[in-house]
């Protein structure tokens, strides 16, 4: 299902298969991630430094645990900041943290790379809740406003559209130093918060 | 909760919390497997070897695999033996398969040991359709009669009662004459799978 199908209305899996097979989908998904860390072609020393670290960060300290503090609603700015960390930034940051313990980062090397994944991942959540603000709904693929029909807490709320949009701009720029050190072989990695500082969906 | 609280009609965990923490509960725990797994005292290549076992049994070929035939309905003997060797039988072999793993079994004392597991796993559920149909519903702590009520496909519609205590002993059989090159060190396993065959809850 890609963006076209989403505004042509195109149902979600809960809705097109029923949620038992939804919740069998997700479940199976979330499996698959670890029948794949099984099988990764590395020594069985990296796939297991590697499987701590996913699997923390999925579960209840990461990813689930963030999800429940969102149904349970964060409250003050500190929440929705923990909020974020767990439920999107813990795997965005994992992302960077295996492809640093992959390629045999030293230890400045992989604070360095974490930090700049921690920072980028608030750049983004704040980039989406500015995106349900003012986003252009046809380039989105969704409807804009969503967030105050439902009265989630969001970034825009705490700190209005122009401290959102700063806040935005110090996550980014936060990113952006913390690869100083990588040099021209950062390229990639600054471009994507470039990207995703300006991004339109 | 224990069989006094379900007596009582305590609710289930989606009805107290509601479905999406009880899901996110269910999220966790697979998840927290996974956690285990990745910090067990054990060498990272007998780790990975049960990662890669245990992670195969829960997913799409295994449990949560065979949860989905069971939703669509098992319509013939073979559909329902599949359904449950990969329901519950897988994890019933990977809990054997991993203990063989982790005390260095050959590879002739994992087969047996894989056997006596699967026929298990078999016998354990043609005594669960069993029991639902003349168990004693204080000892079980649910009401009986409940696969027929839902139209679950089971062991007695195939087999009949009789036919299901047959093929109940066979299994049980099958599983103790698997032990059979371990000795006296199987004592264990051998009550386990008298225990299995005789249980009223």
């Amino acid at each position: 299902m890609d963006n076209d199908d989403l505004r042509r209305g195109m149902p979600t899996n809960h809705i097109k298969y029923g949620e038992a097979m939804a919740l069998l989908a997700g479940d199976t998904l979330l499996n698959y991630a670890f029948e794949n860390i099984a099988n990764a072609k590395a020594e069985p020393k990296l796939i297991v430094e590697m499987l701590k670290i996913i699997s923390s960060a999925s579960g209840a300290n990461g990813m689930i645990g963030g999800q429940v503090v969102d149904i349970q609603g964060a409250k003050t700015y500190e929440e929705l900041i923990t909020m974020h960390k767990m439920k999107t930034g813990e795997l965005i940051s994992v992302s960077a943290k295996v492809g640093a313990i992959a390629s045999g980062a030293d230890s400045p090397q992989f604070e360095k790379i974490t930090a700049y994944a921690e920072n980028l991942g608030l750049a983004f959540q704040i980039r989406d809740d500015l995106l349900d603000v003012e986003g252009d709904e046809e380039a989105l693929g969704k409807p804009i406003g969503s967030d105050e029909v439902s009265g989630k807490c969001t970034f825009v709320n705490f700190l209005g559209i122009d401290g959102a949009k700063l806040a935005l701009n110090e996550y980014t720029t936060r990113a952006k130093q913390s690869l100083e050190i990588f040099g021209d072989k950062a390229e990639f990695l600054l471009d994507l918060a470039d990207y995703l500082l300006k991004r339109q969906k």
